[in-house]
């Protein structure tokens, strides 16, 4: 039988956690939006003094000495901060590999993200899903989500760098 | 004519910032959700070795021997992860009393929050904003900003801390 093992990141594991990012990216068809590298990847969540991100990992015990991935999942997440409510955890991404579903490995994954961020009194984790895709809908509100797009009209905004070196350029204050 | 300064929030301002955070957050129409304390947003911000959050105040110089608020505005924003892009910035929070709009505070301190970004060499500057809320839609879609939730059909959801204890005690993995 499979063992799998979830467990916190290591600075070795990021080609294989760039592998997924690209994977999940190209099931969410938005792959052309992903620019990140391995060093990068690296040295912000592992070189730098407040490293920016956290990164869990599910390893494949079983297939260590054999072909195929030794990781098969990953939940990166990272600190924000509610004006309302102070520090808070957000959920990046929450992502296993096809053919290692259904096995329970993204709820012991999310199980961790939740004692994670309970153990470092966030008074909220929140995270945000395409509206097409339903599982992972149904992943989420079936552990006590509430959707707030839906229910209170937040919407997402972004900005890209061309837009900021315009405002501060037109910047008069 | 008045005098107004923008500059980065230091801890004397907390009071008054917890007080806009609440003015906003009554416009909002979400008042019941604000448990921020001044101890907290103090702590969080000027006492921690990596400040959760950074904040800019509008100061009102003219109004500093007379009567009325000194502080005027502020804007909250804090680091986030892209795992596409890499560091980003979020702004969770951008208001300026009704009764000082219309002289281009908001613009400039938006500005202010621009260059904050491009320095800091941040990919991305996101935001949420409430559906209803046509002034700070048209506000952010003038300096360009994409409506993700419209064109890529971001949702976004919420757990309290019931909802992850609930899932701690579920985990057999």
């Amino acid at each position: 039988m499979a063992a799998f093992r979830v467990r916190a990141a290591e600075a070795g594991d990021c080609e294989e956690i760039v592998r997924m990012i690209r994977e999940l990216a190209e099931y969410e068809k938005l792959s052309d939006q992903v620019k990140i590298t391995v060093e990068v990847l690296r040295r912000d969540g592992f070189e730098e003094s407040s490293p920016l991100y956290k990164c869990l990992v599910v390893e494949n015990e079983e297939e260590k000495q054999a072909a195929g991935p030794r990781l098969v999942g990953y939940a990166l997440s990272f600190f924000t901060y509610s004006t309302w409510e102070g520090r808070s955890l957000y959920l990046e991404d929450l992502y296993i590999m096809p053919e290692y579903r259904g096995r329970g490995l993204g709820s012991r994954m999310f199980a961790a993200v939740a004692e994670f961020c309970l153990a470092l009194g966030c008074a909220r984790l929140q995270l945000s899903v395409l509206d097409w895709n339903q599982s992972a809908i149904s992943f989420y509100r079936s552990r006590g989500a509430r959707d707030l797009s839906q229910e209170e009209g937040w919407r997402l905004f972004r900005f890209l760098p061309e837009d900021l070196r315009r405002m501060k350029a037109n910047n008069t204050g």
